[in-house]
């Protein structure tokens, strides 16, 4: 049982090994983006299940391998669901305000997208 | 005269054509930031061989196409050089407190990188 569980521990950087160019890359998808806005926007962990992505499986589980190699997500099994939650005391601690500018700039995209559609 | 001129004006994305997954993704590279970071530090433009990249010339000329193409800087040709300009108005605009989150962001982990460079 312990090494049926330890095996399904997923790789996290820790804390201090976290890099601005990943994390940026990282936020630098639609898709992903999307992802890190649901979090920021729920509250608590989410199931990868929970956030729908007009992307195949195989592509949706990549982009949240990405999030959390470069730190700007944990992922945690419980049960048989991957749970996903920001790591946002990190990314404040390294980073601060970077990810609410992050957030605030995806929210002002979004309104302009939908102001205008066309100019696109 | 004129069109040996106007063949020299390099295409720069208009500022509703900006999108943050560009932008980003433009911020996304260590050497990038680092073009950025002088830009920022510096008053008005810089011509590219002002900024030293430990890179090769075709690669640096890459990373400035890049940071044009997305919108983070504009380039002019003033003679022979390449004068390069961070876009902060355009950017403020669009994303407010973005770049200088980012730029805060590069100095704290330059910062931490002095201090603890066996840490990485």
């Amino acid at each position: 049982m312990t090494s049926a569980t330890s095996k399904r521990v997923l790789e996290h950087p820790a804390r201090n090994e976290i890099r601005l160019e990943d994390v940026l890359h990282a936020l630098a998808d639609p898709m992903r983006l999307t992802v890190v806005r649901e979090l920021a926007a729920g509250e608590g962990e989410l199931a990868c299940s929970d956030i729908d992505l007009p992307v195949t499986k195989s592509t949706s589980t990549h982009h949240f391998r990405v999030l959390r190699e470069s730190g700007v997500i944990q992922q945690i099994y419980r049960g048989t669901a991957k749970m996903n939650g920001l790591r946002r005391e990190d990314l404040e601690a390294l980073f601060p305000g970077l990810l609410d500018s992050v957030l605030a700039a995806a929210a002002a995209e979004s309104a302009r997208d939908r102001a205008a559609p066309a100019a696109r």
